[in-house]
């Protein structure tokens, strides 16, 4: 049977970043553009070039997508002048994308009183706009801003809007219901009087979350005759979010009937990075990731201790409606680790350790990393700490040196100039072979260092002299810090998170929980600094692991 | 027109427990099971009583509702005893609910195999225990487990069970999605077989969010004929969560067709309550409340600044499906460098500051958002560090004191006893009319003090002794920290956001900006007790505005 092409168009990078708070850098856009394309996204729609100055930069260093169509996203032109001489619209065109998405209005009322022109103008805009992207080159998408609320009021202008843009040459025109106020049967009974009344037109569907249905309200779009769905990872956006491409593209490739009927840019064997993707982009955001997220949440598959627990080792199904490991997700028992050994043994496999199938050191790392995430760890996001907790208890932690204490101050005075001044002061006191070693470093709001508060005296006062270990960690450098207060037992405790690189191009990531914030960090430094002793070979004192 | 009647059954307290992590007290059940009852929920299910001390304890003190039904869970009797001598079910009963919800099985493999009872034995246990519970004068519920798979597998045995249930007296029979795998389509599809062929069966549907479309497949089994919901607030429950009632409500009373069709026992008068029940679940669970939840998160009615925040105040229903008041929310336009003017005055009068349009301190407080946005700040989660700003400007500002200097250490290293602890200590020196005020505080690792780091030390010792404000801050709390290192200009800063509460349950959000993570922490508390005090009505130094 062949399978009818269903193509996904996300639009993290724009409309995601109309949530209030999300601002992402140029860095952060290129991560997500590459793990889009690399899932398997047909379109991935970068930001609204000229609108402000990131977008502007991200598409001069274009992402070099290998299968997704990178898109750029604009507004049609305004009234009063050709498309050629509209500057808000050159502005996008001139990004260069492959493919271009304009917005424009199809609601009479919001032509009328929201931009002032006639039905008329507005609807020749439409197919100006659309017309030029086509001339130079582009393939053109068509965004109908507000659609179903315009078709609900005035069925004939709306449908001539899109008539208009595909006059224009439209490759696809997309329903938008931008207040997230249509409900999912209405969906499905509009688009399908679109087909009726437009057949032939390549639809698109676009929906918000705000009743809690854009998911649903896709899938109703689809059944009615649509066939792009767009969407954001996590459901990000303004308000409560657009329709979250995260549980859509496992409910198109898995369930009946879209996995039969429909082919997606998306395949089964990609499926397993889903997971992966949808942590980065919390990662990104530092947000806490949505536990109870459909497919991709960390409890998505996690089943309370009793009843259910034991039924779904006797048969998964009862209590999990797909295998958690084809969307990469895992299922998570309270009273058996079964699954979590062979995962376990994987993990260190890619960390070249390899440790035997049933060997006890494994069930104690799990037991280990379990108490340690009860205690608000996060292994997730900071491989290289999880690395030395499994060296740890496989007895293969060198013992490089022994923090004896520290002490690390800020102060905020008035200097003699009359400025106020913040100092950060720190000092260490390290054993390496029996020989104390005390640094003190300092770091002021005067220097040019990228951070220049405690934790960053803390870490030169680390690195500035560990004996015969210093010719190790002198190209180490602290480049994130992410900060979460998160429930330790019964307590709040403070969880940092550290990136470090260093001149070799490596970057890691280690974690330290304490009620302390500077406590935390130190400990997350100390993972570093291990962690690049070991990744460089460097011995230990003696011969034995550290306890 | 009559409305037919809809009925609402919460399982916040049984099923919502399901819930990893989570656990209710007998207090936290008294108060949910009011707030529902006060909603109009027509069921509140409290939990399974004999499954566990505090559920048992918890229906010997019964709530006391005024209008919904106490609800007791458990399960159909066992094959091989009568209904009369099955203690698990006698726990049930002997909770003198008026009525009591069993689930049983209609799954023919399930039976078999996890039951291991025959089909008919199955069945007849259904018929007695529903019956069972008609003598006691319960009103008897029966929860159709796993029954679309059981459906879809064995589709005459699925629905020999629901008659089974009827010929028992069951007043409703509750078709269960128990994995949540089912999509809209087919839950509407299969109650609408399930509709002709038991004419007059009432029925009740409860889905599961697996695939994001919980909320989509109660109101597709409404569409087929369904006419109870089962359902949680806030979504809870075990994986992905049940049905949220907390979306579904006003969608049931706000949106066509629901609302001219159903008549619910929630009211259009109860609905402002809505957001603050919501919010109570969460503040019992100790859980941060979903920004972007339908119609009750802080994000649903928030609007980013620039296009859409201008067409939000010409013409609200343009971004807003419904309006914020009556499901008990507001709307929120934060600050942000494409702000108008027009969205600033409207901003500034909702905190009670009216400013005439025209004003040109209107545009000196754009710029200087501008400034402080493009230097790290981020007032979108910062409303009372904005509210400062703005009246920075406006003069309005009192100036209460002033911070000479301050110092905060934190020292970590073994002790007498011969144990690691960690102790931050922090001195502030304050001016308060013309006198300088030294404080010191501490906060050590042995402490029982929610965060126990530099921050929390400077928070006390700054509000240890601020003279004749003193009395304005005793109940001033700080409750949530959160930290990202951004770019400010072209260096990488800390931005620390802190949320404080006090006594009169107020909760409000303040931002600092600085290289150093204690000096940025150090402006928010700064900003965290000007504004209480400003609430407050403290008067400032003398009669002009700080600088």
């Amino acid at each position: 049977m062949t399978r009818e092409r269903l193509f996904l168009f996300d639009t993290t990078l724009r409309d995601g970043q109309q949530t209030s708070g999300v601002t992402f850098s140029i860095e952060d856009k290129i991560r997500i553009a590459r793990a889009l394309d690399a899932l398997g996204v047909d379109y991935v729609e970068g930001g609204w070039p000229g609108a402000n100055p990131t977008d502007s930069d991200f598409f001069q260093r274009a992402p070099g997508l290998s299968r997704a169509t990178f898109t750029a996203f604009g507004m049609t032109k305004r009234v009063g002048r050709s498309a050629e001489n509209d500057e808000v619209l050159a502005g996008v065109t001139n990004a260069a994308t492959p493919a271009v998405c304009l917005v424009g209005k199809t609601h009479d009322y919001q032509v009328e009183t929201a931009l002032g022109v006639t039905l008329e103008e507005n609807r020749d805009a439409i197919r100006d706009s659309v017309r030029h992207l086509g001339r130079l080159s582009r393939e053109p998408l068509f965004d109908a801003e507000h659609f179903f609320d315009g078709y609900k009021a005035n069925p004939d202008y709306a449908l001539s809007c899109l008539e208009a843009a595909m006059e224009g040459g439209a490759r696809w025109v997309v329903l938008c219901d931008t207040n997230g106020g249509t409900l999912p049967a209405e969906i499905g009974e509009i688009v399908s009087q679109v087909v009726k009344r437009i057949p032939g037109a390549n639809l698109g569907i676009h929906t918000h979350d705000d009743t809690g249905m854009a998911v649903a309200g896709s899938l109703a779009a689809v059944d009615a005759g649509a066939r792009q769905i767009q969407g954001t990872l996590n459901g990000l956006g303004e308000r409560c979010g657009n329709a979250n491409l995260t549980s859509l593209i496992p409910t198109l490739l898995l369930k009946k009937p879209y996995a039969d009927a429909y082919e997606v840019g998306v395949k089964r064997e990609d499926l397993p990075k889903l997971t992966r993707v949808s942590r980065m982009l919390d990662d990104i955001l530092n947000r806490t990731p949505n536990r109870h997220a459909p497919y991709v949440g960390e409890a998505a598959f996690t089943h309370k201790a009793g009843l259910h627990a034991s039924a779904i080792l006797k048969d998964p199904s009862t209590y999990e409606h797909v295998p958690p490991e084809v969307v990469g997700n895992e299922r998570v028992v309270p009273m058996s680790n079964q699954a979590g050994q062979s995962n376990l043994r994987q993990r260190l496999l890619e960390m070249g350790l390899q440790v035997e199938k049933g060997d006890p050191r494994l069930g104690r790392i799990l037991e280990e990393v379990k108490a340690r995430e009860d205690a608000g760890y996060a292994y997730d996001g900071a491989q290289a700490s999880f690395e030395l907790l499994a060296r740890r208890e496989l007895g293969l932690l060198p013992r490089f040196f022994d923090v004896e204490r520290y002490r690390v101050m800020v102060e905020k005075r008035i200097n003699a100039r009359g400025d106020a001044i913040t100092v950060s002061e720190a000092v260490v006191v390290c054993v390496v072979d029996g020989e104390r070693i005390m640094s003190v470093s300092e770091s002021r709001d005067l220097a040019t260092d990228d951070d220049r508060g405690p934790v960053n005296a803390l870490s030169r006062a680390l690195a500035k002299d560990l004996g015969r270990y210093q010719g190790f960690i002198e190209d180490l450098r602290l480049v994130d810090f992410k900060v979460r207060i998160t429930s330790g037992g019964t307590e709040a405790v403070t969880r940092v998170h550290i990136d470090s690189t260093d001149g070799q191009g490596r970057r890691w990531s280690t974690v330290g929980v304490s009620p302390n914030i500077v406590d935390a960090s130190f400990q997350a430094l100390l993972d570093a600094i291990q962690w690049k002793l070991i990744r460089d070979g460097a011995k230990g004192q003696g011969a034995g692991a550290a306890a």
